[in-house]
């Protein structure tokens, strides 16, 4: 495992765990806070350009397409934009021959807020129908005042407060973009391949994405724009500084606006959003002392890896609240009967829509002397295919408090892997915490 | 899972598999041949500064001492220099608080060719140690024909074919380095962070490393630069090109030459590393017919999972050199007393070495109707101490040919989930495939 140092995630108290609407806000929100809500009193909207063919990354499925854990990655960039109240609509611009798998997508996922048009055949002309296809949505007079947010399909790690940021810097200068200082050395090339000259690091930066413009002035860059620039430019920026003397605002913007370029940044994502998933568990004793003493001991184990474990009777009445609150789930169980109290969390957790975006991860510790385990691989396989994955882990139970810790010390450290791992294959298995 | 298309590494024929020693070059070796070997008849060394404090990653660790699988970033750049036959010596620079911590990473890991050299204040002052030391190795007339490699120690992935490339075109032009396409565009802005001006993005690169040099040349660069160059500087290319007017010929690398740079990036290598480890699998029958029976089914299964699977009765004789192609076995074990076999396989793979690299991964497919997991538990958690995981995987004994079809199937999931993920949290776990 990589050597992670503590951060400040290790949060006990009810109220502040991250709420999952805002998990992705894993750069800014360590402190686990909602962000501020913020009120916007003009119409804001977003074109998401999703036509690329993904030709870098040496799969055949373009990357946006491309699935992290059974979800495309454009969904997840949908989302960060879906979750954000001030948005009013998203305008998704796909290839001709990607509408029906698109539009399937939307459908599966649920997602709101989302028109998908059909791009053009570079990437000015795809952006260039989303701006037309978002100046349709109002009257005339509030053209004036909207802002049009552009960002890539598979740049899926945007948040809240940086698209308030450009939001706001558009609506103050017109337009403004995300920055990043150049990781690289970039330098100038002769004809040959030899080194022509050196660019001095500090003065250049990389130019991001999302960026925002007044409807107005992108619009206008649009229109007024040669086919050279429809065919062979890439910059927005450059087109309203060309067209509309409008000269972005830009600002730095936290590393996790990358884009995904390669076939590795896929299984980067991949990363990200699992260790984000992986913060915290919600460990249900259903009410027994017995159990309750070994979720504290749980507890400590899920704490000193840097895991927030809150442990609550059942997920009834004021409780309801923590299964919003995480993907993860421990319940014990003494015998089959429990299966009903397996299930009625597993009620709980989809009642709440979780399993939409996200698998879900319960671990049942199984506390019997003897294995019972066949009821659960059947649960376990039906829940697997609701995105929900099951998994169950034998404590030894035993009057030698030593074997008992390092049974419990086990057990932790196979749930923490299990919930980091999400993996579907292994779900239905039966551990030995021993 | 991620939607990876079917490339061209389903391959079957005995002697093609890619060598574990050059597992690294991925991109390049699709075909898994091994490189041309190749004959250097001149001084060839690198330099590898590695005294970064990894501030970008946000990790207390400097990136390059982080753990990708118990094994620091360092250790796996290292290793990609000291398997190639005609490079000579790799010198390595640390921090001084560091050189203990680097000793014993040599140490632990192996490896060869290597000293440790203290850095300076500064990048530029830690490569011009690291040079100096360089040219401590050879007498005086030599030096004339020596090439440095200048590499660093966050960028783990570079294949011999490449650094050929570029030491060949250092003896050709005096100068070379390796280059990128930009994958963002690149803009100046003005001191109040407004967009000046945008690059037009296909007359730029990104300079990358490895970058090669004439001894002579980059020892006259440190010896005429300015203490300004020593402190603020960053490219060895610059230096030569001011200093000597070396003009570096210029070489498009491969994407994986990529830099660890943020933390999300340590993630990023790791799954690199395993899918690479993850490509084949050794089934070890003991000459069985039922065993080789199965072994059938599940090579087919893998196959579909675009691995490719090998076919051996033991590692004895002529088998023995399976073990070296390969990172993954399958063993079938009847009863208890077959622990003595996977113990044999244990000992073949230890013989090799292979564990001092990448953890070795042995599932044991489990034929008996009963359960005799006990001893293997115990096995498990010994050989997990020496960088070996073993798991096992309970295979369903049915007539029904339907059913233990899907337990085959059931089984090759399991194997390839596990081989994929090598956690070794969950070694020693007994799986039921069904």
């Amino acid at each position: 495992m990589m050597d992670v140092p503590r951060v400040d995630m290790l949060r006990e108290e009810p109220g502040r765990p991250a709420h999952p609407e805002t998990f992705l806000s894993s750069q800014r929100g360590k402190n686990g806070f909602a962000p501020v809500k913020v009120g916007v009193d003009f119409s804001v909207c977003v074109v998401l350009p999703a036509g690329g063919s993904g030709e870098r990354t040496g799969l055949q499925t373009p990357k946006q397409f491309c699935l992290l854990m059974d979800r495309p990655l454009i969904s997840y960039t949908i989302h960060a934009f879906e979750r954000v109240s001030w948005i009013r609509s998203i305008v998704v611009v796909v290839a001709e021959e990607n509408m029906d798998l698109m539009t399937s997508i939307i459908r599966r996922f649920k997602h709101t807020k989302v028109r998908v048009v059909v791009g053009g055949s570079t990437r000015h002309r795809s952006i260039c129908n989303g701006v037309m296809a978002v100046g349709e949505e109002d009257e005339e007079e509030e053209l004036d005042n909207k802002v049009v947010i552009i960002h890539d399909a598979v740049r899926p790690f945007v948040e809240e407060d940086f698209l308030y940021q450009i939001t706001m810097a558009a609506r103050e200068h017109g337009v403004s973009g995300a920055i990043r200082p150049l990781v690289s050395t970039v330098i100038a090339t002769t004809s040959e391949s030899f080194l022509d000259h050196t660019l001095e690091r500090a003065k250049y930066r990389a130019s991001e994405m999302p960026q925002a413009f007044m409807y107005n002035i992108i619009h206008r860059a649009y229109q007024r724009c040669t086919e050279a620039d429809f065919d062979f430019g890439t910059e927005c920026l450059h087109l309203v500084q060309r067209y509309c003397a409008a000269n972005a605002k830009l600002i730095e913007g936290p590393p996790n606006l990358w884009k995904v370029t390669y076939k590795r940044d896929l299984a980067t994502v991949e990363s990200v959003v699992k260790d984000t998933l992986s913060r915290s568990v919600c460990v249900i004793t259903d009410g027994r002392s017995h159990a309750r003493m070994l979720a504290d001991s749980l507890r400590t184990a899920f704490c000193s890896r840097e895991m927030e474990a809150n442990i609550i009777p059942d997920v009834t009445g004021e409780n309801g609240r923590y299964p919003l609150k995480t993907w993860n789930f421990i319940q014990f169980s003494m015998n089959a009967s429990d299966l009903a109290k397996v299930e009625s969390t597993l009620a709980a957790v989809e009642a709440n829509g979780q399993t939409r975006l996200h698998p879900v991860v319960i671990i049942v510790v199984h506390l019997s002397t003897r294995e019972q385990w066949p009821p659960f691989a059947d649960l376990a396989r039906a829940t697997s295919l609701r995105n929900i994955f099951t998994y169950g882990v034998h404590l030894q139970q035993t009057t030698d408090t030593e074997r008992q810790e390092r049974s419990l010390s086990k057990a932790a450290e196979l749930a923490s892997a299990l919930i980091r791992d999400r993996n579907r294959a292994l779900a239905g298995q039966l551990l030995q915490a021993w």
